[in-house]
């Protein structure tokens, strides 16, 4: 029996890993005020269909309920948080600030840092829209991959609305402007010339175009692109963050996804050190709210990438994590196994992660096989020391052995964590 | 758009109590020594049925793979791990102590305290067999429980080897014995006096049968039991948990549920509380990794249903939680806005939860606010304040105010809930 393709089993010292990492970035959503909120694995596929367009079908798992009606494995989580906030939560005061984890699945052939299940870290700020939000959020983001641990790390914050003025001032008919757009987004240059060729459009402003997706840099690039409300959002955002200690961000118009979808800022975070999948978070504000049939209403949000920043993280450095053993019990023979049981559930009492030995090995056995389990200490009950109501604590390091009282037992192995 | 039937969605304060119970329980685990480790939330659908008979489907979410496999959503993570020991974990040192926290779905209808996607919590110890063994994963269960604030629940330990071995000797016939065991197994105790009926078979055996299904109480039940490996096993387990500080547990020699499956011990924990669907963890010991195609290996494991836990640890009481938001910052006028930032961001890098207004509010409306999201403190920042490069502290229970210096204020907001 194998698993699914492209699916993932994570073992015990890879899951500490990743369990730091996210609770850091937990830790992170809460110091900003945000709440977690969890939604259904799977949802009406309808909900993503209508945010995404018809064509995710075919990157989503579908299946059918019993009542025949058509589900699917979600894609993504912030459709199901707003669905959630029209449904139950809309007339809360606002701002709502929600963040979620969760596993989100994508039914495409599996390739490297690309998996069918994956795993997300998002938030999103209901009912406000201006640059402080848009700043607040950014900061967030930043400081969800900083207490990740992550030191690498380029963001790229551009603003939607600078190509779309563009785009329809200068082309009147709407549906050829809204063509253009679209080859925009795809990002597809060559099938954008044709478009211009095709309508005869200015190739000034085509050249105008490209100019304007290649524009990245400081906050002074915005001085070479007309002034607009959308430049002076993106100055305004950049003053923001500086308050929040965040002063090394990129200005990027090129960020030209999701043109059906953002209203107004994007931002992506990217980590050079991962190649050519290097972007471990998305972004911006948005609107989604009337599609779902609730009042129209502002968010701006974001999503993070775990499994990458994970990946980002462990190449800047090893990611510390706590040995996954305080104490490895060992009675010296059967006579010792009642009380090393007392030991071992009074340091569990204490706090300490702590085992004893189960399968009656020889000392030298039991001493490996703590070892191969990661315990910091061995603690040995002797007949001696049983008498004694004592134990002998062995630092699995160093081979240092001490005689210790059972009842300093657990502070001995906790003052020694503190020193190391 | 509404989420599909039978599934939940959960806003920040369930939040809040379920990852406080959840990470209650991985603590405990943590303290025994177990690893998480977490596995695919779909697999093979025959994963599923290997282990738990072609009935099974009807009750699972099945979906087919690009590959044209049949997928199924998980109903439960034993077969899961133990899959994924077969696989990549069988050659490491023995026993392995793992435990995972995960999502499962059911596809039944839906109905009070029972979700078609529900939580589970569960741990697997592989590679030994024996008292101690068993002793160790029921007090590791005992440990959860308590751990997650339940002081009202009832721990019942039984061995399928009773049953069995009063059957097995008592029926020559293996296929006569077997069926008996079935209709045991499925508790239908009218059909099992029709196999007794057909096949003749003596009325004493059909009433100690049915007696030692009622069996329960204290560990001296087992004396009107004839004496057996099995009976030994179960006193030596209560011996040994009394050890762990564990004394009250009752012996249940009618837990019959998964004959086939399960070889030795058995246990059940209920919350009384709970009414008819009390029952919050299963397990026992077993083995599965042949039928996956491994070497045999004996494993003793339960499974905690997370949302029964919940549900039980509230009827009894209160969850405590921390406040959703330490302050609330206020900036009185917008001059004051970038100040107040600067304030926010510093109680933020101080790991206090914060949060400032973005809706530029009237000073009473912004109050409100802070009030609604259950924040400790408000901190208002006037011009005079400002001046003074101090705040407004106010207490929103009690509603005192203070003036504090911008430098103490993340000290003076710890040191008030050390107090509280």
């Amino acid at each position: 029996m194998q698993r699914p393709r492209g699916t993932r089993d994570f073992r015990p010292q890879e899951m500490a890993k990743r369990r730091k990492v996210e609770q850091a970035m937990r830790d992170a959503c809460h110091r900003f005020g945000f709440g977690e909120v969890v939604t259904p694995t799977f949802e009406h596929s309808e909900l993503f269909t209508m945010r995404s367009g018809q064509a995710i079908v075919d990157e989503m798992y579908v299946f059918k309920d019993k009542g025949d009606r058509e589900m699917a494995l979600r894609p993504e989580i912030t459709a199901s948080v707003i669905r959630f906030y029209v449904n139950e939560m809309s007339t809360l005061p606002k701002p709502l600030k929600l963040y979620y984890v969760g596993n989100c699945f994508r039914y495409e052939n599996p390739q490297s840092g690309r998996y069918r299940e994956f795993f997300q870290i998002g938030a999103e700020m209901i009912g406000t829209k201006n640059a402080e939000t848009d700043a607040e959020v950014i900061a967030l983001a930043v400081n969800c991959i900083r207490a990740a641990g992550l030191e690498n790390f380029v963001v790229r914050i551009g603003h939607i609305g600078v190509l779309k003025a563009l785009v329809n001032g200068q082309i009147k008919e709407k549906d050829v402007a809204a063509e253009v757009l679209r080859m925009i987004d795809k990002e597809d240059f060559d099938a954008l010339g044709e478009v211009f060729d095709a309508k005869a459009l200015p190739r000034s402003l085509f050249d105008k175009i490209t100019s304007l997706a290649e524009s990245k840099g400081g906050v002074d690039v915005l001085d070479n692109v007309d002034r607009s409300e959308a430049t002076d959002h993106v100055k305004e955002i950049f003053s923001i963050l500086k308050l929040y200690g965040i002063d090394d961000c990129q200005v990027d118009l090129g960020i030209v996804r999701g043109l059906d979808y953002y209203t107004g800022m994007v931002f992506e975070i990217d980590a050079p050190n991962l190649g050519a999948e290097k972007q471990i978070l998305g972004g911006g504000s948005y609107t989604l709210s009337e599609l779902f049939g609730g009042e129209p209403v502002f968010s701006t949000g974001f999503a993070i990438g775990i499994d990458r920043v994970v990946l980002a993280a462990e190449a800047e450095g090893q990611i510390q994590v706590a040995a996954p053993l305080d104490a490895y019990v060992i009675p010296a023979k059967d006579d010792m196994r009642k009380y090393a049981f007392g030991i071992v559930a009074r340091l569990r009492s204490q706090g300490l992660w702590a085992d004893v030995d189960l399968m009656r090995r020889t000392m030298s056995k039991a001493l490996k096989y703590a070892s191969s389990a990661g315990a910091r200490y061995s603690v040995i009950v002797g007949k001696e020391e049983m008498a004694k109501r004592s134990v002998v604590l062995r630092d699995m390091q160093s081979g240092e052995q001490k005689t210790v009282l059972a009842d300093d037992l657990g502070r001995e192995i906790r003052d020694a964590s503190k020193k190391a």
